[in-house]
């Protein structure tokens, strides 16, 4: 913890104190985005890399936009703003992804943004078949490429590596390279530049996954000279319960690269109802269908929170309650933490293992400290630095603690616990 | 209009007389049903074919699950109910297509269900390639099948002929026939037992589309064999602009048809983020990306209008109201109807062309009769039986005959005009 620390007078509290943490929080010049957000009273939430937080305004503007816009304006509310809205909403995104605002659309699911980019990606590169993948990437990504092989057949190879072997494994038959930025479970992150490049130099197509990166910490897509991107709306952009996700296209390909979900939405002209698909220029033709109106009016109002916000201040933070976090917990008795130690860079939440892990995540949360678990053993604990203070890390490591005493005093694995918390999306 | 009125006194008033049409309303047992629904005042809405009108209770249920669900339980919120929200709102739309519950979900946009659906029925039938289509179909549903074919190759062929010639393209090489229930402009309805029969007869899959006939005209998807079918949420469900849309599949092919849009929440586990995609049993495995838990419960919510409704009845006003305005209209000069006279189906809209449509719709939208404008001709009504009074038929009738007048007067096509209504998703 100390490196996050300098100047400190001679008698302040131990690094490791509550009162050391309740002075981070006096001196957080962020303290006061936590007002942004309505929290519930009386609880710990380590859980806005699943779900965000609830930001002010979000329920008024739906609130709005369901009265006043659908109720009263009816069909004219398309030309009053909704339309605008998957482009609008890209371009709040597009400075935490170090994009342009052109290039940044928000649309469908994540799921579905990597199948239009990789299979974009796969026409793009007639002559070549392999996806390569890290092996741990999240689930869904690996599962929307094993669907485009299926459809595909031989033309598509779905190679899946230990994250170790990635740059042994980018041949020049892979077409492209699909990481997630942060890993979903450990936080470990992925030298976009680097692995770009090396995608590059064997003529593959680079595509990340900004899910557990954007909001909590620093991305640079056009730095980096990434080719697309994808993200999720609903975790540390704080845009509710299924929000839409997004993607990008880098300029050069925006173009010339071909999507075959090729819904009205992307057509150059929607509304002639013409008999062929033309594609609109731009990131325009990777929209597909209707623009879910309600669900893009509360992410584009939520991040709304992110416009004024010092982004460098934001990410420091992040990092500095994860590396607080680490430090009380490293020497718990079983534990063993999954995520980078310092000097590695990582996501903005935190792995740790534990025999007993869905056990005391079930405890914690009954105490009012909700984290989440992931089978088989691993307690996630995500710090929004937005919403999250200094003293909720360290109250939260303090309940950790007492669970973890509990269960090496005999607590069974197989004892009854009310309510075990159920992974969600 | 005549043929749907029995047992007039002798001296009730002329069929198409504003009386008469007032005493229609009086008559109504539906009448009531308009209460369910947030109107703006002075506005006759005859668009709910496009985007159907706010029914009371969706703004709270949203401020519900965004201040109650989202704010207060954050992630315990997917247990307390959202998870249930793609089958529950697919349940609610199940008795208004004829379906059971356990086969239909809420999920993704048309667009995407169509591809689902198509590439589904195109891995069903490996030995075939042909999609037969109308080449009048809604164009983003042929538009999907042109972007399978162009990441497919030459295993998928794209047909669409007119209207008159589909049965003469039922040969064996078709995999799939879909078609749109409803004819998005002309209102026609096939016969969808009709055609699933001879689609079944040369081996080859049926998928409908329902967008213009759910909530509106009769559907019996399993009376009709039909194997698949797609709709949106947002025309005659009145889910809200964008609302998610909905997909069936047959029992008989629920455990066959491969979903190549593989995402995680049509996985047989989601949340054991197994390496590899297992499709869940059922529905299920035709969903993808986490669902949109906004648009789902305005959806849901909006459904619960018609839990209670006489359906028959729901469908013979419906006729009843497209039957007068297509009586009140038929003689008007420069009119031509497209829509199908008595005793043919049709959806529960109206299609007239008129060389001024566009002036037209935009001078009636100023007088505050709300229809819709599709090139380069066409004025489209919408109707909307369980908010649509008879003396509002009447009225827009009238005010189209105004409107008519004045451009049979010499108003030229190319004079400004205030607001010309711009067509819209």
């Amino acid at each position: 913890m100390t490196e996050t620390i300098t100047g400190e007078p001679a008698n302040s509290p131990h690094p490791l104190s509550r009162a050391r943490a309740e002075q981070h929080d006096r001196d957080d010049p962020l303290a006061l985005m936590r007002r942004r957000f309505d929290l519930p009273g009386g609880l710990i939430y380590l859980d806005g890399n699943s779900l965000g937080a609830l930001p002010r305004g979000v329920a008024a503007r739906l609130g709005e936009v369901t009265r006043h816009e659908w109720g009263d304006k009816l069909i004219a509310g398309w030309w009053q703003g909704w339309m605008d809205l998957p482009r609008q909403t890209g371009a709040r995104i597009a400075p935490l992804i170090g994009a342009d605002p052109d290039h940044v659309i928000a649309c469908d699911s994540t799921s579905l943004n990597l199948y239009k980019l990789a299979a974009a990606a796969l026409l793009a590169r007639p002559d070549r078949s392999v996806i390569l993948s890290d092996a741990d990437n999240f689930p869904t990504d690996l599962y929307m490429f094993e669907g485009l092989s299926t459809l595909m057949g031989k033309a598509v190879e779905l190679r899946t590596v230990p994250r170790a072997a990635i740059m042994d494994h980018l041949t020049t038959d892979v077409a492209l390279l699909s990481l997630s930025h942060v890993d979903y479970r450990t936080a470990e992150q992925w030298d976009m530049a680097a692995l770009t490049h090396a995608a590059h130099k064997v003529g593959a197509l680079s595509l990340w996954d900004l899910s557990h990166s954007a909001g909590a910490v620093a991305v640079d897509l056009a730095g980096a000279q990434a080719d697309m991107a994808v993200g999720c709306g609903y975790k540390f952009l704080n845009g509710g319960p299924g929000a839409p996700a997004y993607l990008y296209v880098a300029p050069d390909l925006c173009n010339t690269l071909v999507n075959p979900l090729s819904g009205w939405m992307g057509h150059q002209a929607p509304f002639d109802f013409a008999p062929r698909y033309q594609p609109a220029e731009g990131i325009d033709r990777f929209a597909c269908g209707t623009p879910p109106v309600l669900g893009l009016a509360a992410l584009d109002r939520a991040l709304e929170v992110f416009a004024d916000v010092d982004l460098p201040a934001l990410y420091a933070k992040g990092q500095a309650l994860c590396a607080l976090f680490l430090a009380l917990t490293k020497d718990l008795p079983g534990i063993c933490a999954l995520s980078p130690a310092k000097d590695i860079p990582r996501g903005c939440h935190v792995a740790l293992s534990h025999r007993q892990a869905k056990t005391i995540m079930a405890q914690l949360a009954s105490r009012g400290v909700v984290g989440d678990f992931r089978p088989p053993d691993v307690m996630r604990f995500g710090f929004s630095a937005l919403y999250c203070r200094y003293v909720d890390v360290w109250d939260a490591a303090h309940a950790l603690a007492l669970e973890i005493g509990k269960s090496e005093d005999g607590l069974s694995d197989n004892q009854a616990h009310p309510s075990p918390p159920h992974p969600a999306p």
